[in-house]
């Protein structure tokens, strides 16, 4: 078995997010699910651009966040995904390898531009996200090295892979490699319209045994089994997975295993500023926790934590060291 | 005489902000003078950037950010500036023009890319800049519309345009045609080095009359006079100048006039995230006050809520309302 060079490797869409404040008005006029992600294409991209209020730009992506996060709890993460040669990739890269993360992709030096998302982020804190996917439609199994999945403890995949072409093989592949080095595969179903995109798929993968982990919120899980009912669905997850996590906001989480349900609170903060990566920072908490042997309900609360620090400002990597947050509270990373 | 259609209009380097935070060790490691604003090369550009740590992209620029505060109070206002038509161009055009500012100078087709500041932010809120002017150096006379300028009850210069070779005579043009239509021209000296580079010049264009309104800060006001003695300084700026305002940070500001100095106190606040905009938020407040023909004292308060909206957050841009805020505080806008 190579040597544990990674505690968690992401494999993700590599997006530069373009995030700007709008009221409730807005998404009606544009027709936006509100807190949902929509797939979009160039055309579309320009026009919400053009209607949409000043931005800020930060780099994003789902996993590439979660990633972001592991390293600010001080652990040790790798990123595997595809921008395209231009000034948004070049910002993505500096990022992510700024935040200390092993970042090898090449980048893409034809075709679409650096992935993007319009984050339109309500009073409410809610955010809704129309996603470019521009060079991300580029990963290539070929993307993936072996070395580098062999080397980390836990391969975390987002389901948003499921959207580029072929981007799920290089999801299958690295998989097959991680289980082959008898490390562990986490998948987060991402957004319940992506769930609702790959229900069967997503099942499958977790019913057969590809997927070790599986993070979701409410509403993905209550896609996944197309249930308003959060018990029917817990019951099924039950059956279904190995370990699934699921996000209730402000309710906390709950840890599902075949043996028991572990319920743990949210952290208490102020205001929701901007709700953007909760889900993907409470997925590196929980990671972080994991690979360092942390039981189920101290995975949550560091989970809970990383999540907290994220939704009190604008953008969804941390601002502030996520490690001396949680040595503050006791863990000890 | 002209329609009047802007309350500011201003002239300034179109510049896209890279912040980042860093300890003060870095600053020292990399030799940047604290709380100055450096010119830099693009391989000094490429090798900041790649020291520094993950980074937020927000539109900058010294006197973009005032005309932006100018709107987000709900004055009527318009830049003039340089960008490349590359992706950072188009996230500073976006921005501008999103914020509700008329803009119109076309962007380089040719030659440096978009103009980038590194803002790095230390603990304290102070920030430090290191700019790569790139296309902003090409800013022309030829960019000043003449009708823009008479249409505006203000022109708004800021003293780092003596740095591009051209953009002098465009800001000589601009005063110029500011005058035989009536109007004013106000000048902020944007930084103590650059008041050192340019010191007789300055000191020549506020004596001779093409300025009639000063903005500085201490540090910027005791370059000027090569003192270090604040009151010295403050005696000679009210042989020079029509109507000079100094900010002082938490001490509030100075308004000097050859009749008699006000000072204005600061707006309370918690804490400095990052001081970045500081200044130009302050002039933004009181070029609209006097725009909209408030007494000094009203304009300096102005300065003093919009700045200290600015300082509470990373970015020199505000992120809500200027008027609403303005108008909590009792002022009619």
């Amino acid at each position: 078995m190579s040597v544990l060079r990674y505690d968690v490797l992401g494999i993700g869409n590599a997006i530069v997010d373009v995030l700007a404040r709008a009221e409730d008005d807005f998404l009606v006029k544009q027709g936006m699910p509100k807190g949902g992600m929509a797939l979009i294409d160039q055309a579309r991209a320009e026009a919400i651009y053009d209607a949409m209020g000043p931005a800020v730009e930060v780099s994003g992506g789902s996993a590439a966040n979660t990633i972001v996060g592991v390293a600010s709890l001080g652990g040790r993460g790798a990123f595997i995904g595809k921008v395209r040669d231009d000034e948004f990739g070049r910002t993505f890269v500096h990022d992510i390898r700024a935040a200390g993360i092993a970042f090898d992709t090449p980048p893409a030096s034809a075709g679409p531009a650096t992935a993007r998302c319009y984050v339109l982020v309500t009073p409410d804190g809610e955010r809704t996200m129309n996603t470019f996917l521009g060079a991300a439609q580029d990963l290539h199994p070929r993307d993936i090295d072996p070395d580098a999945i062999a080397a980390a403890q836990i391969t975390y995949l987002e389901g948003y892979l499921w959207d580029p072409p072929h981007a799920k093989e290089a999801f299958l592949k690295a998989a097959k490699i991680a289980h082959g080095t008898g490390r562990r595969v986490a998948l987060t179903l991402s957004d319940a319209f992506c769930v609702d995109r790959y229900r069967d798929e997503f099942l499958g993968l977790i019913r057969n045994g590809t997927i070790d982990i599986v993070f979701a919120n409410e509403r993905e899980l209550h896609s996944l089994y197309q249930t308003a009912d959060f018990d029917t669905a817990v019951n099924a997850a039950r059956v279904d997975a190995k370990l699934m996590v699921v996000t209730r906001s402000e309710k906390g989480s709950l840890v599902i295993t075949r043996e028991q349900n572990d319920a743990v609170r949210a952290e208490p903060i102020d205001r929701v500023v901007d709700a953007t990566g909760a889900g993907d920072l409470f997925a590196a908490g929980f990671l972080v926790g994991l690979a360092r042997g942390a039981d189920h309900r101290n995975c949550a609360r560091l989970g809970a934590l990383a999540a907290a620090e994220v939704i009190q400002h604008m953008g969804a990597r941390p601002e502030t060291s996520l490690k001396a947050l949680a040595e503050a509270s006791g863990f000890v990373l």
